[in-house]
């Protein structure tokens, strides 16, 4: 097979990111291989992947379980990331768990195909920082920040205006009143793209277009006044990139998370690929573009807002989502008591400046007890 | 200054580009300076031009004028377009008198800003050839070569399928019956773009967006099948690049000639300009997309057949399109006798492969008389 061949290996390979991910590398043999699989909880599918991939390393969380026909070896997220015979490390897991095996892999000077946003959203001065030192690039495969590197990939000025493209969710142009009432089945209900759980509720409270704000001033080195998000329900136009002299690129595709993952696989390669998409121009009659209403989904605002406040603020942000979203999906608080419970743990937290990685785990701690002490009080 | 002054010729400086050229060159002092100027009979402007810029070379059609306070070294040109203290020539001429100063020019292995059609309709083989052959660069002003050229920049593979959209002129939609009786002032009633008479007829009729796919040919070396015309009235796209792997890339801005202008004059660097409009997404609530109707509009059928044809077809084309538009203008036929006059000129034409320069010149003067004499018979 040669040297063309690059050897990945996939973590959270049994969620939506990473069987999309396994999906690519099946339908591009000759151009990947996986030496490393790492799951949660879904042994079962671990197991199915492991037989068709026969990868030389392994992690899942209950080491305790035994992995029927598994000859490969047992190691820890981080000693998957950094292995001598791992090109690329796809940090496919959801939450906070990315974050460790992330700057392992920076460190290792690894290129980073990177799917988790709490790595960027609590760590990205750490982690951007690591890459830098040690040579490691981070490829995103998220479909708005695949879009703005694919927009100024080539480009001599790195210095412009972002703009993010948001669908708006589902209850977009619901009134507060609406959205107090909206239930979970209707939340998970994404009218253009198939993603895990927690962010598919994210992108119904637009929490997850502002962890991709904070993401986006990482990765493009942008601040955040030069970053803007913009409605467009198609999710035809990933987002877009406004250049100093008023010109805009803008990277579109039918809405299919395989072509983002496979663009940071491959690059600085194209592959051609069958089973992607293509858009039908007959199909699409009109893209619309609308401002976001802060007012109605305060999420996005309180992303930015700690965004631009920096510090720990950001992974208070995170930890409380994530532990607000948990609770929505159990139907313990309503849709609307996320924000506000993200919100007061903002409120209440004590932040640190420039935090090292236990501060910042400290503060992850923090938040979750504190969201879960809020909503106790709440319920 | 510095040797970051690039010195200009702009030849056709009274016309449209002309003049937007040199709005862009006074808005940028520091970059650019005006070595040549050149023009066909609006000579009071021109002088003006020549005042204002100081230029050391000068062409003008009718030289027995006499230029007042002009000390400018009279030149023709060729020899303008070859000048050793030229840097780039930007070809703002239209018809085939762009032809050949845009040779000379790639003779001499001179950056070249090109807004002329002809050039490459004509003689894309030769001119392309030459170029290659010689180091020219040839940066294309028209907006849509501009935004494919953007879209291509730092791209490692070219093969790609390039869309090129069109406003569809102030006729989208009109019955052949409608178009029948349209009026010559009604015809440069352009919809979004300001541009010169012969173009603005030429988008009306899509003969226009016709030579820009055989101009795209041979910009971006790229077979007729994989180049689409897509209608999108609100010229806010200015085209796209699909790559291999479904991935399509678009340019976007204001629809100004400006920046493309500025776009071709300042690569591979790009310059804020506060002269430039910028896009402001509130006024922008949609985007639309169709087919182009090839029937109702038959010249952008008959130029992709003349351009897939090649030989001597598509320089028949040109002139005879030239020819017909004049006599339109001049409102000696209807504006349907445009594509009438054009195809029986393509039909009666007897081609020439691989043509020198004399023999395209040969097709063309024919291809003149022979629509003239047709409409005589018609008329």
């Amino acid at each position: 097979m040669g040297s063309t061949v690059k050897r990945l290996a996939v973590l959270g390979s049994t969620g939506s990111i990473g069987q999309q991910t396994l999906q690519v590398v099946r339908a591009l043999p000759n151009r990947f291989r996986i030496v490393g699989l790492a799951a949660g909880k879904n042994v079962d599918l671990l197991e199915r992947q492991i037989k068709e991939f026969n990868p030389k390393f392994v992690y899942y969380q209950d080491r305790k379980t035994n992995l029927a026909n598994a000859e490969c070896e047992f190691l820890s997220l981080e000693d998957i990331a950094r292995h001598p015979e791992v090109d690329m490390v796809v940090i496919a897991t959801s939450g906070k768990a990315g974050l460790s095996p992330t700057l392992a892999a920076a460190k290792a000077g690894k290129n980073i195909a990177l799917a988790n946003k709490e790595s960027l959203v609590m760590a990205g001065e750490i982690v951007t920082g690591e890459a830098e030192l040690n040579g490691a690039q981070i490829l995103p495969i998220d479909s708005e920040h695949s879009a703005i590197w694919q927009c100024l990939d080539g480009e001599t000025q790195k210095s412009a205006r972002l703009i993010l493209t948001a669908s708006g969710g589902p209850f977009l142009h619901y009134s507060p009143a609406q959205l107090n009432k909206v239930t979970v089945e209707q939340a998970l209900r994404h009218p253009s793209w198939l993603m895990g759980k927690k962010v598919t509720i994210d992108s119904a409270t637009l929490m997850n277009k502002g962890l991709e704000v904070i993401e986006a001033r990482w990765l493009f080195k942008t601040p955040f006044k030069n970053i803007k998000v913009l409605i467009h329900p198609q999710s035809i136009i990933h987002s877009m990139v406004e250049f100093v002299d008023g010109s805009i690129k803008a990277q579109l595709s039918c809405p299919d998370m395989r072509l983002p993952i496979q663009y940071a696989l491959s690059y600085p390669e194209r592959l051609p690929n069958p089973e992607l998409p293509r858009i039908n121009w007959g199909d699409i009659s009109s893209l619309t573009f609308e401002s976001p209403e802060f007012d109605t989904f305060p999420c996005l605002k309180l992303a930015i807002e700690a965004g631009e406040k920096g510090e720990t603020y950001p992974t208070v942000l995170c930890a409380a989502d994530e532990v607000a979203v948990e609770l929505f999906l159990s139907q313990r608080i309503k849709f609307t008591d996320i924000a506000n419970l993200v919100e007061q743990a903002l409120t209440l937290h004590r932040a640190i400046a420039h935090p090292a990685l236990e501060e910042i785990m400290a503060a992850d701690a923090w938040a979750r007890e504190k969201v879960l002490q809020l909503a106790g009080d709440n319920l």
